[in-house]
This record gives C-alpha cells, sequence and structure tokens, in this order.
C-alpha cells in the first residue's frame, strides 16, 4: 500500500475507518508556517456529511488532535502530526464482507490481493473516512501556499445530471460564497435545489447518485511545475485519483479540445495591465506542465455511491455460486458534496508540493 | 524537471530534441528478461509521422542503439540504456523563440521559470521527441508483463469528432490489427477514411486537429495496483499526462458515470468459466485502486496540435507590445495516430511498475 | 531535515524532547506480523539511563502507546505509529542556548542554518530523546527478521578504554546474558567494574567518557544486500551515523585490514555441515555489500557526552566576545550503555529493510 | 540493485566491466552550470593505474564521451549522461568464475543471490571500473561546489601499515601538490618511497597490501547537512561505503575518541578574523550531522586487493569438495592509490548533494 503522497510536502495516512483513529503525518512543513487549529477544523467541517452540518452535536464529532510538529502556533520544522478520533464505530453495522462482494467495492479485488484475513469491514483503507487526513493537510497547504497569492476553491458543478451555471467571469470569493449558501456546494441557488431533490429520490428508492467537481485555482505563480513527468497535471491527476469514487480528470477545455481546431483552441497571448495573459483558457492554466499565470481549471467525476440499499446479484466465493446482497449500514446517497473539501485539498496539497519543488516556497 | 518516472521500473529520459540524441535509462528490469532490439524497432516505426512511415528511407531514422544493461539477449539486471540519433536536426527553422512565445506552447511559462537563456528551440525537453524513450521504455514493459498474461492495445478512437465505432465485444488482437489496417489507427475503415479527409483538410488550411485514444489493457491480474495513492488510475493518469498534448482522461464509464445511479453503474459480479467477472465494466476494470480482471480501460484527449501555420496573436516580452506570429517548420496537423503508441507505451511502463511493487513479477 | 529512514521499511520520527511527546511512524510493516507491546517496551527499557533501570517508578517512564496500525495483536498492513509522553520536561533546566553555544553541540551550526527563532533547548530534534522511536522501529524490525533466522545482539566493547574480552567463539546468546548481567552492557564482569568505575569518576569529575560497542548479526541469508550504492554497509552505516555522538564504524577487520596482506585478510572458504562458511571473518560477513551467511560484525565509536558539569570555553555570538560556560541539567557521564540498545536497533532496522528489498521477506 | 546515489545530485551507473562502456546519467545539475570535459578527463586520469598513468598511450583509454545534458559548455537542466569505452576486454582472462568462488569477492553471495546465469566475469557490476562515473560525477559536483568555497583534497594516509606524516597546519593546496608528486598519492617523499617498496615486494610474492585513505574538505558552509538520518557522516558514510574494498570509517577523532574524556574531546569555540572557529578539530568539521565550518576530514580504511596471484583455498560448489584456486588475470597489488581520487568524488558528490538539498546551491 502507498500512504504517502509528495516529494517535499509529504503527507502519510494513518489509521482505519473502525480502528481508534485516522490521522496523517506531514513532513516538509516550513519552520514558522503559521498553524490555526481553527482554519483546520473549519475545513474538517465542510467534509462532515449533508444533514448533519448543522446539527447540533457538530462539536463532538472529528475534532482535530495535533500531536506533534507545532509550537507555540507555529510549524517547528519537525514531523507535524495530527488525528481525529473515531467516536462512533459501528462493528456489527459494517461487518466483514463474508464471502460476497459487493458490487462497486474493493473487495473483490482487495480479497484476491490481501486474502480473507485482511479486515475490510466498512472500507478499512478504502474507506473514504481516510479522506480526513487529506482535509487537514490540505488546510495546512493552502496556508503554505497563501503568501504566493495562490486561491483555491472547489464547488458542485452537476449532480445527478442536474448542471450548476456558473458566470463566465467570476472571482473565486464569489464562487465560494455561492456555493457554501447550501448543502450541496453548487454556486447556483436553483440548481442546489434540483440537486438536493435527485439526491432525496435516490435515497427514497434505496439508490446513489454521482456529479462532477470543479477546481479553479487563481494567482499560481508562471512557471510552476516540473516537467517532463511531474507536470501540474500529473501530479494533481495522482492526487485526485486517490480520492476514492473518482472516475474522470479533464484540464481546461478536456474532452471538448478533442473536437477543436489549433487555430480555436491555442489562447492568445495579449497584455492585461502590464501583464501577460490569454484571451481564453482552454489551457486552464497550464502549458508545456507549467502555470501560466491564468486560472487553473479542472473538471473532475464523480461516480455515484458504490453502497446502495437495493438487492444487487453478486457471488459467493465460498459455494461457487450465485447470490444477491442488501449492504446495510448508513450511506450517503450522494458523496460529491463531501468530496468537494476533499478535492480542493488535495490540489493545495499537489500545488504545495510543487511550489516547494520549485522553490517559490523557502 | 522530473525526467524520472516509476518506483521499481524506473525510466529515464535524456536528451533534448535538438541535441545529438535522445534516450532512455531504465532501472528495474529484472536479469533474465528477454530483449528484443527489433521488438522495440517495431514500435519506434510506430510512432513515426503518418505519410512517412511507408516512405523507403525508414531504416535510417529512429534506429535504436542500445549502451548497456543487455547480454546475449537478455537483461544484465544493471541499468538498461539506449538511444537514437537526431539525423535531422534543422536549427534554422526551429531557432530560439525569442520574445514572441507561440500560443499554445511552453515557451511563456518556460521562459518565465528558465529564463531566456534556456534553449528551448524545437520545444527542447518539451519535444513530442521525448516520447521515444518511453515507447523504448514501454517495449520492454510489454515484454516483463507478457508472462502475466497482460496484453496491451491502444487505437484512436477520434480525431475532429469523426468517431470510431468499435464492436461491444472484440478482442485486442482484432482491434490491434483493425488499427494498424490505416495510418491514423482507427479500428474502422470507414472512419478512417473520414478522418483522414479531416486531417489533410487542416493541413490545408494551416491547421490542426486533435482527437481521442483509447487503452485496453487485457490480462492484468486480478488485485493489481497500490492503494491508497498509488491506484491503477493514479499511476496510469501520472503516467498518461507526461505525454505531450494530453488535457483529460476517464477510465470505464468515465464522465457519464456522473449521471448514472449506482444502481445502474455498479457492475454485477457473476461467475463464468469458474472464475469472478462483472456482467458490465463500468469500472473500467479498477475497483478502489485494484484490478478487478476485467479489462482496464480508458480514454485521453489529445489536443489540436499548437504548432499551426496560420498567424496567431502573441505578445513581444522585450517591446510589451502586442504581435502576431507565424510558426514555420514542419508540424503535424494530427499527433493523435504518433500518440496512439506512446499512450499504450506509457500505460505498460505504469502497469509494469505495479506489478514489480505488488510483486506479481520477480 | 530528514526524518526518515529507509526505503520499504520506513521510519519516520515525530516530536521533540521537549514537546508533549516523541515517536515513530512506520511503513512498510507486511500485513499480518505480530506485534508484541510488551517486547516493543522490554527494549525501551533497555534504553533508559544507568541506575535508574531498577528503580521503582520505572512503570511510569517511556510507556509505550500504539496509535495505529495493529489490530487484535498484527499489523494490519497501515501506518504503524506509536509515541511516549515526555512527562518530565523540565524547560528551566534545558533553556535556550541564548547567544553562547555549547561545545561539542550542534547549537552552533543548527543556529546558522536555523536561525535564532529555531527552539534547541534541550536539543530540539537533536536530542538523543529522538532515538525512541528509533528502539520501537527496531523492536518490530527484529520481529520481522526472526522467521529468517537472524538474531541480533549488541554490547559495550570499551569503556573510557577499558576494553571488555570477548571469547573468540561464543553464542550471541550467552553474549546477550553476560552483557544484561551488567548495567553498562559489557560481557565481562571484571572489565564491567572498572568500566563502572571510570564512569564514575566521570561524573565526579564532571566530566565524561566515550566507548566502544560492537553489534552482530547471525543467521543473515547469504545474498542479502543491494549492491551497489545500497551494501550492507552503506545502509547500517547510514543508520548508524544517525544515532547521536557516533564518530566512527568498522565492519570486520576494520582499520586493521590496511595493515595486512590479502594472502592474510581473504577469508577462505570451507564446508562445514554442508554449508560454505569462511574459516576466518575478517569480512565481518559482507562481501560485495552481500552477506556471506557468516556473523555481520561491526564496532561503532560513540565519543565522550558532550554536556558536561565543568566550565567550557565558547563564545558569545551577541556581542563577538569570548566567555564561559557551564552547562546544567541532568546528563550522562556516559551514554554508551545506552547507545547500545539503539546501535542494535538501528542494525535492525537496516537489515529488515534489505530483506523487504531483496524479497527475504513477503 | 541500486545503482543510483543521493536525493537532488543523482548519479546513476551503467555499463559493467566486460561490456562495451561504462559510465554515468546525472539528475539535477543547475543549467547554466559550467561543464569541463578537459577537467573531468582530469580527474579520469587519476583513476588509472599506478604505473601506467605516465606511460605513452595515455590518450586512448578511458576517454571521457559526453551524450547528453550539455550545451555550449554549460548543463542544460536535463540529465547529463557520459560514458567511457572499454576498449581492452579481455573475457578469456577473466572468465567465468565456474563453481569455485574467489576468497574476498563477491562471487560466493552473489552466486546464491543471482543465481549462475549472472555475468560476474571480471566482476561485473561488483567491478571497480564502475568507479568510472564516481569520477565523473564527482568532477561535476566539485565544480558545483566551487562557488561556495568548498575545496576537496583527499590523499594516502598509510599503505602497508607504512604512516605518511602530515603537519599539523598545512593548507589543501600544498596537501594536494605533495599528493601529486608521487604515484601512491601521499603527501611525502620518503613515506611515498617506502609505501611503493611495499607495493612491489607484495606483487613479487603473488600478494596484495592495503591502506588508509584521508579526505578533506575546507570551506563548508555552516550548518550544511539534513539532521536527522541525513547527516554529514550518514550521507558520505553511505557514499563511502559503495567504494569497493572500503571496510571502515572515522570522522575526526573517529575511534580515539572513545578513550577521550568530553573536557579533551570537545572542541572550544573562539573568534578568530571575526568568525566563530573551534580551537581543535576533533569534531572533523562536524556536530549534529551539520557542519561546523571547520575542515571536514575522514579517514577511510582500504583492504588488500582480494585478487592475489597467490593460491588460496576455496570450495567446489558444484561437487560439494575442497579445492584450490589462482586468481589469474592482470591486478593491482594495491588500489589505495586509485581509491583515492574516487574517495575524493563521493565526497563531492555527497556534499553536492546536500548543498543542493540545503539550498545553499540554486
Amino acid at each position: 500500500m502507498t500512504m504517502r503522497l509528495g516529494e517535499r510536502f509529504r503527507v502519510t495516512l494513518h489509521g482505519t475507518s473502525h480502528g481508534p483513529e485516522v490521522g496523517v503525518s506531514i513532513e516538509g512543513i516550513p519552520a514558522g508556517t503559521p498553524i490555526d487549529p481553527v482554519g483546520i477544523q473549519s475545513q474538517l467541517d465542510r467534509r462532515r456529511p449533508v444533514g448533519r452540518r448543522l446539527a447540533t452535536k457538530r462539536q463532538e464529532e472529528d475534532r482535530l488532535l495535533i500531536d506533534s510538529g507545532v509550537d507555540h502556533g507555529r510549524a517547528t520544522g519537525g514531523v507535524f502530526r495530527a488525528h481525529v478520533a473515531n467516536e462512533d464505530v459501528r462493528r456489527e453495522a459494517y461487518d466483514r464482507m463474508g464471502n460476497t462482494p459487493r458490487p462497486g467495492h474493493a473487495d473483490y479485488p482487495a480479497r484476491v490481493r490481501y486474502g480473507a484475513e485482511a479486515d475490510l469491514s466498512g472500507g478499512g483503507i478504502f474507506s473514504g473516512r481516510m479522506t480526513v487526513g487529506l482535509v487537514i493537510g490540505g488546510a495546512i497547504a493552502r496556508e503554505l501556499l497563501r503568501p504566493l497569492g495562490v486561491d483555491l476553491v472547489a464547488f458542485t458543478r452537476s449532480i445527478a445530471g442536474v448542471e450548476a451555471p456558473v458566470p463566465e467571469t467570476i472571482e473565486n470569493s464569489d464562487l465560494r460564497a455561492r456555493a457554501a449558501s447550501n448543502e450541496v456546494g453548487a454556486p447556483d441557488p436553483e440548481a442546489a435545489r434540483r440537486m438536493e431533490k435527485a439526491i432525496a429520490e435516490a435515497r427514497r428508492d434505496g439508490d446513489s447518485v454521482g456529479g462532477i467537481v470543479e477546481v479553479r485555482a487563481t494567482g499560481v505563480p508562471v512557471g510552476l511545475g516540473e516537467p517532463f513527468f511531474d507536470s501540474i497535471e500529473s501530479v494533481i491527476a495522482h492526487a485526485v485519483f486517490s480520492v476514492p469514487a473518482v472516475k474522470a480528470v479533464e484540464f481546461g477545455s478536456g474532452f471538448a479540445a478533442a473536437r477543436l481546431r489549433g487555430s480555436e483552441h491555442n489562447d492568445p497571448f495579449v497584455w492585461k495591465d502590464g501583464t501577460v495573459v490569454t484571451e481564453t483558457n482552454h489551457a486552464g492554466g497550464i502549458l508545456g506542465g507549467l502555470a501560466t499565470g491564468m486560472p487553473i481549471v479542472f473538471r473532475v467525476a464523480v461516480k455515484p455511491t458504490s453502497s446502495i440499499a437495493r438487492p444487487q446479484r453478486t457471488v459467493d466465493l465460498g459455494t461457487g455460486l450465485s447470490t444477491s446482497l442488501v449492504v446495510t449500514g448508513r450511506h450517503d446517497p450522494c458523496i460529491v458534496p463531501r468530496a468537494v473539501v476533499v478535492l480542493e485539498s488535495v490540489t493545495a496539497i499537489a500545488l504545495a508540493d510543487l511550489a516547494l519543488r520549485g522553490r517559490y516556497l523557502a
């Protein structure tokens, strides 16, 4: 297994969804970097399930505990280590898969790889709960990037085919405010209502829905990125595909670029206030793997939650027969809203790593 | 710069498009692996420009030269090193960009990052010519994977919006034969003709077109992959985005997954000839980052070639004024057909690396 | 800073001597490896200061707490994480060095490198207390190596020039028992008494003494090691020099080899009970960086403790004048006995890493 | 196998002693670094066997050929790659070891590890000839370190027990000139004569002798080094033990430190010309793994050459019987003089890597 991401800003996840805790160790935070537990906690709160974020018992859940690497509010330069406790481990619900692998889950290949002994209840290390460490790491990475002028925002672009319209020119701050105004994280109130409705319908049907998340990073210094093999796209995509349920990523014009001609797709350079910018941004802010200074823009497809309450056909690995399965336990019918902060976080981690590698940061 | 890819099967590229040679060093080839120069050369030949592959002087171009790591036709276990000479370096055509960055190229961010001194003529290390080393590495990786039963094929799925239909159930060998029967690498003769026509039109207009490449890998052992951070998707995407002009990647149902419900998207497990398979393959052969044993399937968007003969607007970095630019030199109006073998190669490299890491190979 | 050691068995230290805790994260422990907290604790107990090990309050100090990576007494395959609390942090004694660097300490170069802000009281990350994590890691590494038949022992070879005689042929178990019978860890009671006397005299004089530790590893599989650059010697020496106060290491005949002729130094191969062994072991069990199957033997020089109670000359970095300094606080007059278990531990870590790399372990 | 050394300044060796070439690839040379082929060649010439350096045919042997990474005399920032041809491969002399492993060589453990197939004639990758790449890398590393004021010198301290006296205070330049004035590389003419005599006697007896090399590095910036695990000692020792025949290394007072008291061993800080220095240098220029600004000083023990012309006892792995062996071929009776430049080179590589990691270099 590879529980470690990054070269200079190195994030290592520990724990499992049903052990005593999940958490993260980070190497490479420059000594003196301000570490704000309140800010990290607010990012962790964004990761909580839809409908529970406003609940009264919020303060007891996913509480950040910092174990090392911080002194008087600043990074010491040593290894940062933090965790949250797993307070509500219900083993009975998430019991071992036994011999009937759940469709859409890692159960079957994990069984073949790691054997029946490997404890996969509730997903184990395949669980979305492991992303707690990514959110903590992302909060610190965002802090590192701030002095460079980098600003990150992620939001729900679509759920269940319902697309949220986004104005052509909109500031990150405006996007952020709009996305925070509803539980699905979409920057349009009408689309958000329809998305919530689609989620409610899926829940009622014992089913689930997927969607698309968009991430934007402005203020990325021109030239950031490590060609040939550690282009911005490579490093971000590597991180993004570690988030459970992600199936696709496209930068800038993405798949639409395949239908354009070069004369349409190439972004002309122009001067603006003494700075070089491009008139369009089909490149998504990246050329030759390096930042152009235009916003880095990419979209990520999140598949519908695999855990559904409807009966599904599967096999019995013990008897060699066909069977059917109903997955029990508490499940989100749509994880897209929770994936938003996780995808924003891994982007911050990827950019912070590249910023350290390129010496944009001390 | 990061000219190195992989953990156990490590590929390092050297040279530039206009130096004396381009090539590759590979660490991690198990001692005794058969190394067949003829087979590697045949992969290199697939990378040659459309229209020149059948030309008589083929034998003089991109001739493989192995420098170390092979003894009596087998890998020694030491570092493998090979190169091809750059025989036709026309510096006058690809002269330094001067102060006018080409739209769609790395010129501008590379200038900011590396300064005016960095020699970027003809793309330097950003050049597609660097992919020679990837093709050599891919040929060896394919050889490593063969005893596991892995079979790889890549083909052109679309060019300029012309889609090649692919039968629902088709063997890799059949796909390979069909794709090899035309110069654009599409598995359908009628679509291939229309693609060739679209390319010819773009050339006539001094313009370029993009497209989509699909890669399939069958026989990948169940369980291969390294969760959490080095999932098959992460490792393949990392490699794929190092190929110049790639803007997007989707695995299995990809972006279409965002519109499906879980009950539609989850692939039911069934028995087939005593083996566990899935009825559908929306997962693209990957669950939880691990191989399910079903074909690994993904599609890659390739943007239209940035170098076009039409005048383009750009800036003069010296004067601070706007200007226009006509890019001279020889350029492919569509690099999709040449990208096919490169994408197949990086997939082989990624899977060989994961196979070594997971000890599927000695 | 590099708080991480190893390629496959990766040990990362966190915390500082005066923060809330010190500890370790370990990646690469194969799932299912037995983890015995009692065994780890007994190794931690060996690291305690001379004269305090038999004290009544032992049980409260350096108590192992495992945070993740273990389920039902076995490694999960995820990241192992453990720590001990720093219960007795006396900041007033180990106050910041101010402007007068202590001779023999890292104070001066650390100040130049990390600035006056870096908190170096009590040594910070330069403290011997960080070795707690090495001992925990070593205990687990030893467990990994056990099924291979590897047995490790370290002991005090000399202190303050008092040499402990060691019989030519002695089993590790015998060495271990002898070394455990006295507080200085020497395998000879008479020498141990004289060493204790030398230490007591140094303490009385407000001074300190150094010594030599020898490490032996039997049962190392023939061939273990990674030539060219990760020979057994390279990997062990790298680890050994991370232990504070180590100034030299010699394998087998070591510096004495420089005076021998090849005909004297080469160890003849002979058959013994159907196995190839060497008659002598000048090679210290290593040829070409690989294990020969004979005991791996090396000696390590530990300098006298830098912290002494006598006045020492130093400089005032603020005034530019000369000054003198008396280091206060509690200090061991001889850390050699405590270094024994630490050196044994890093050797276990190095060998476990090489065993995983060479696939001697699953 | 690990043919790669370093983190930022990465040196990878390729080839074998009896293939067409041996050479090196280097990643991490900052773009624009001057690369002087004549300077590199002069270092390669220092590595040639004693007695052949002044021979007339020098110019044909070990001629440097640069393949990539240099343009107009400066590093491009891409991968540097160079080699020398193996012009004089006499396979008949260095034939496969067959079933009788040579005492003192890697034959036996390499056979167990890699099987009878592995081609070990002449040492293969275990050959001293692989150090050609280290010398090339060292020459470039020295160039990188020059602007920092680092100056490196290595010399023969003893051979066959004959010690070369070295004045207490002597400049590197003086040491270098003295060591270059004789073929054994000792900084004292009388000692050099006695060493040459000892070597001649060993040759006459079909035997070999070992010795001690000392390396000094002045001008190393205060603070350079990466605590905890990548201290200067760890990084240099790791590199040094990759040089064939090295059995021991000691920094500063080394093994003698074990007999000293802290009050004797601690080096007092004093002011000198406005700079902090230490009165003595028992620390060998390193405290807490970081450079103190005083000369870095260490000594390395080189065992007597394993290949000797006298009959040696060994085993027949095929028959299970004892046998004897006479090693044929051309062998140096003492490799210490040739090891001098290699050890100087790996030190330069280690320090350049640490300088890049600590950002002392761009």
